[in-house]
């Protein structure tokens, strides 16, 4: 045995308890009532307010350490804390601790045929494995969404944030630990081995599901590799077409919010279908250049703007996150469902039109999470829908599909309310 | 490359040839009303009717072909049609036909806080991986579940089925295609070849869920080497527990049920779990010997009747699925409840007590998908929660859990109803 497998399988072992650990804390945490687990969160919300300045202490040596690696300014803007920061992560503890609570909603009530009286109702998922890169709000926005909704969290953040984390780790614990919560109910992995990652990976049964948070090379290795259900979207290939009868000045707004509010977010906008019958496509594509938007277009849409360069086949599947955009013309809304079918990420696809019966149809067929008509694909986002902080947003066909928040980190258990029934 | 390399290549490529048509297939179900797939289902199930004397025929092949390699007989059975269950075949279909179509129903409905309108809606899951083994009815049963939510199924037989599997989908097609409803919405692999089963196993993205239908091997295998979202379950390990305030004869009556209705399912009760308080533990007991049922228990349990064997560690997450119980003693209900978190296999678990506030807690706190209160585990069935038919029983913690009909076959998207909002 030589030490590489040696270390995996320590490390194995050491995830494994921990999960086992994670679980007996669950039992707990999901009998909890709501007010008790308020109570919790606003404890821990109070202990990371308590401990900020030994956190952002923890922090300046992350980032310290993060400059002197040279990592790239991205990375370090999202790896570093400040007060006003810090002051946010605790709002968002807050505000997830007024949320509606879903454990024990009933869903569903029928009778059985043999007279017993069937009841859905919404039970935690169980044990969230949590695995993300530099970003130390991660730590406390996971915690906050897993214990609200009855879960234990496992958490493994990335290597660079491993100060931060664990100094939000040790205030938030010590918070659920003075209202009476097992602590074990939000773990922080203790080793940055990488053997860990795949060991939460391969934990079916132990971890019941794995939300990566972070890159895209993350979350296609998770995806890849994982053994456990896994709730993440991989790309935001986001489709704004533009009908025939859409406004020409809401269209205008819309598609430039839609790609230019924020290029490099997952709900921007990377192709625009332009209907061929719609009038005011040039006024559309003037805007987005004016803007500081690159256009890569078909040949139909080089002939409205001599501005607009040529697509290649790949663009039609590129998720830019940036000022660029992907233009086709295309011949009414078969045409562009057929475009979103071949070509959309699932995540998002909006419809600009006044047309009500075109406007239902393309909600009803086209096939993704999001579907939007006559609003920016920028609002795809938990918070803008009214969730309250949202764990991820998924783009799996099963389960949780959108922003997710605390509903999707429930499942449904069915209770049988009998009088003695055999079945016979 | 080798022989092998290609037959598994050239299996690969057609599976996700298949499952890429049972795609374009898919997009057409899901947008037909309910009147058009009850339709198309009661046109399915009349062709089967018209080509009773062929598919017969056919199953008569298969049963000669099973007779000659000596086949056991559980499989012949398992394998044989007659005109009574041919005729159980055509009436589920109808049966699943008239059923409430889950696609399109509103499930949540808010406003977001931009202004838009939010709807989530049930959806159909998409291309449906049904694989099973001897018995033809699955062919049948899967493909009518799959098509009235709004899916394509791809379905796998076993090798023993193979004639009649296919007698049965050629009629069942016909049907469809008689209500114009496209053929690819219900594909039969036209292969024995192994590869098969790994390729769909593998076909992430193609296949959007897969049900293992058949024996533990099988649902073992699918479980560890899928890469698509799984619905099934491995082991009914379900327990009763006889709290000390049960009535004697609801206890017997139930457990008696609960064992010796039908001890080969996986709702069968595997391990009673008697409360020390309980008065009449020897009635129960001195109930299960006199059906004829193997008894095997802890040293306080023998002490109760000596007619109890002695059960060994390995009891205790024993699936006997024979006339075999496994018996012990507890101390009130969080000893229960302990036991059960140990050993259950998370399926069904029962309670029998006229103690509503500890039934109460027994119904929130136990873990599994099902959980009943004095009613016999043999329940766990969609028939009987009357959901008209099921296409399986899931243990997994996500997305459906417990008897899976028609809504497991569905998830839902978000549509956002605006009026030009940008998120600015």
């Amino acid at each position: 045995m030589n030490a590489d497998t040696d270390s995996e399988t320590g490390t194995g072992a050491m995830v494994e308890r921990l999960a086992r650990r994670g679980r007996v804390a669950q039992r707990a945490v999901s009998q909890l009532d709501t007010a008790a687990k308020a109570l919790a969160l606003n404890a821990a919300a109070a202990a990371i307010r308590d401990y900020a300045p030994s956190i952002l202490a923890a922090n300046a040596r992350d980032v310290a350490a993060a400059q002197a690696k040279g990592l790239p300014p991205a990375t370090l803007d999202r790896l570093a804390l400040d007060e006003a920061r810090l002051d946010a992560i605790v709002a968002t503890v807050e505000a997830v601790a007024a949320l509606p609570d879903p454990v024990g909603e009933e869903i569903d009530r029928r009778a059985a045929p043999a007279g017993m009286t069937l009841v859905r109702r919404r039970v935690p998922v169980g044990v969230i494995g949590i695995i993300y890169e530099s970003r130390p709000n991660v730590t406390v926005d996971a915690a906050a969404l897993c214990v609200m909704a009855g879960n234990a969290a496992l958490l493994r953040g990335g290597s660079d944030a491993v100060q931060s984390n664990s100094a939000l780790h040790a205030a938030f614990v010590q918070g659920l630990a003075r209202a009476g919560v097992p602590e074990d109910a939000v773990q922080l992995l203790p080793t940055q081995d990488r053997a860990a990652v795949g060991a939460m990976l391969r934990a079916a049964g132990l971890i019941d599901m794995i939300v990566p948070r972070g890159g895209k090379d993350l979350v296609a290795r998770v995806q890849a590799d994982a053994r456990v259900p896994v709730l993440a979207h991989l790309d935001g290939i986001c489709h704004t077409y533009v009908h025939a009868a859409a406004d020409p000045a809401m269209a205008e707004a819309v598609v430039l919010d839609a790609k230019m509010r924020r290029p490099g977010i997952c709900g921007a906008t990377e192709t625009l279908l332009l209907d061929a019958a719609f009038p005011a496509a040039q006024r559309v594509l003037a805007a987005l250049l004016e803007a500081g938007c690159e256009l890569r277009g078909d040949a139909r849409a080089r002939a409205i703007d001599p501005r607009v360069g040529e697509a290649s086949a790949g663009d039609w599947d590129a998720e830019y996150l940036d000022a660029i955009l992907a233009v086709a013309v295309v011949d009414g809304p078969d045409a562009a469902m057929a475009h979103i079918a071949a070509h959309s990420s699932g995540h998002t696809d909006a419809i600009v039109t006044a047309d009500s019966a075109v406007a239902a149809r393309f909600l009803a067929e086209v096939d993704s999470a999001i579907v939007m008509h006559n609003a920016s694909t920028q609002f795809a986002d938990g918070g803008e829908f009214g969730l309250g902080a949202e764990i991820g947003i998924a783009t799996g066909r099963l389960h949780a599909r959108g922003p997710v928040a605390l509903e999707g980190l429930t499942t449904y258990k069915w209770q049988v309310l009998g009088n003695g029934e055999v079945r016979g």
